[in-house]
């Protein structure tokens, strides 16, 4: 049986490019003693999957070539030689960017198709939880309180901004583009938004936030987090999430003026966290996270490009900011 | 009376000198109803104040010239138009540089002196509420943990030092010279002394904190914050209290690299705070200061420097990193 792969070629020097891949055929794995065959139904295109190209200053270790590009996946079992899962499952596992994968059935969480599958790798998956535990836990929001987010029509912000409504936050969301900034407010539920490329960009934010800034959550660093310092007020929360400004290139800028300096006089705390750290209370916010789906609070974005061979497109769009909520490769039915 | 005062003749271009200042004799204030005459006996040179002549940017406010500079002392009272207060009560209050000073009575905190008197600008006053309050709520140190403190032989960071000890903590300091690395270690507590002075400040400080660290309490920013920052582990916390190696110029550096990319990889929290903030902690903290002083567990250090003359070179030297302990005026007997 054929498993198209798509794997990493090269290493970026620079920005990452297409180039950087390469789609291989070879022979699907078979599985061995309390394995499954997965056969990918979906899987992400994350940003944070960048860093791990970047080499040994990232979480993520350092990085290898002529390897499957790595990513979450919702898979179908095409054989089991375990007994708790049976052919015809639905799960979650790694299922990185191939048709098929061979896994420890120990190592896939079994899920249900009672809701759009694509959420499983979106809202309840890596994504949402890092919204959920970003803001609520890391960010502390309380009622009336101004929240910033920049890569706001991204994969995490675009959840960050409305898990924040639900807790009666005013939001305001850095993008790329005023097109972006329409969509930001409405579709999906923004009061303010603003373009990081604007010339008036640290204007622009000064309106957009009359109050001042109680918590940003940061998903970018760079330009985006230098404004916000300068407008966050006493006792904020900066929610250090990620640095996609930084992750494309190989050359990283310097800090933020203003660290430490206004973090002193202003009382800010600035906190990087991992969605990891808060394995124990997955199910809990799982399960709040649905709720608010099924009620229609809480509106995913899922965003699906069609066909494994067009992964490292979408993965370099995204990285542009081409993309508004979680990315999706879809590979079969 | 004669009164003399040290008055803020000028701003600081660059670095502060003592022709910043000026030395004049006036007539002593005349309390008015429900007011005090103080006679300053010691006050303080703090590093803190030179953000104050440093325009907008600082927690200070606007700086402003031909005004008495600004201090918090030990006074006696000389002459009482109020209830509460008697000739020769002895009070904490802010004298300024200067002999005599006028005060509500309501803004005087009466002190005994069941202790050295000079304990009440030092580990009782706010350099010692400053190290307590950051130390301990801030960075929540736990036994066993590793503490780096920048500036460490200072008015805040040789208590920091002796509170992480009282702790149970391994201490860790830096500061100018390898002559004061010596006196850290000991007269002072300190496990491990660091020059940043050296060419070699990066491998030593690593050298230092074999265990990596995992609270460095920030008292200057700049270039300690920035190789610190490399050497957290993860989980770490930064206590940001000060940026001493920022106050002295007109000209702030940039931030540290690493922010925000390093905070999020070992998830830091990096806080910055103003004692003010747990005012209604302070008469806690202080009776458990006194404590730890009469059981000789905290050994507090206060370098004095004889007459209101030499106010100006004490502070431009204390911003040279000349001082070890809190430095203190001594006005009268």
């Amino acid at each position: 049986m054929e498993n198209r792969q798509v794997l990493i070629d090269s290493l970026p020097d620079e920005k990452l490019s297409t180039d950087n891949y390469k789609l291989v055929t070879t022979e699907a794995p078979v599985p061995g003693d309390g394995e499954v065959l997965c056969r990918t139904l979906l899987t992400t295109v994350a940003a944070g999957s960048r860093a791990g190209l970047q080499g040994s200053a990232s979480y993520a270790g350092a990085p290898q070539t002529n390897i499957v590009m790595n990513s979450h996946g919702v898979a179908r079992i095409e054989a089991s030689n375990s007994d708790s899962l049976k052919v015809g499952d639905l799960v979650t596992c790694p299922t990185g960017w191939q048709d098929y994968s061979v896994h420890a059935a120990k190592h896939c969480q079994l899920v249900s198709d009672d809701i759009d599958l694509a959420h499983y790798l979106g809202a309840l998956g890596t994504n949402g939880l890092t919204a959920y535990f970003g803001l609520l836990r890391v960010g502390e929001p309380r009622e009336g309180q101004t929240v910033l987010i920049s890569a706001a029509a991204g994969s995490v912000g675009h959840m960050v901004g409305q898990i924040a409504a639900i807790k009666g936050c005013r939001t305001v969301g850095t993008t790329s583009t005023d097109e972006k900034c329409g969509l930001l407010m409405r579709d999906l539920g923004y009061d303010a938004a603003v373009s990081y490329r604007s010339p008036d960009f640290r204007a622009d934010l000064k309106a957009a936030c009359p109050d001042g800034i109680d918590i940003y959550f940061d998903n970018t660093g760079g330009e985006v987090l230098g404004a916000a310092l300068f407008r966050m007020n006493e006792h904020g929360r900066i929610v250090c999430c990620g640095v996609v400004s930084q992750y494309d290139t190989s050359h990283p800028s310097g800090g933020p003026k203003g660290v430490p300096g206004l973090l002193v006089n202003k009382r800010i705390r600035m906190q990087g966290f991992l969605v990891f750290d808060y394995l124990k209370d997955y199910d809990k916010a799982r399960a709040e996270m649905k709720d608010w789906i099924k009620s229609g609070e809480l509106k995913p974005v899922n965003d699906t490009v069609e066909g494994l061979e067009n992964a490292p497109d979408a993965f370099v769009n995204l990285l542009g900011g081409g993309n508004v909520g979680t990315r999706i490769i879809k590979i079969a039915d």
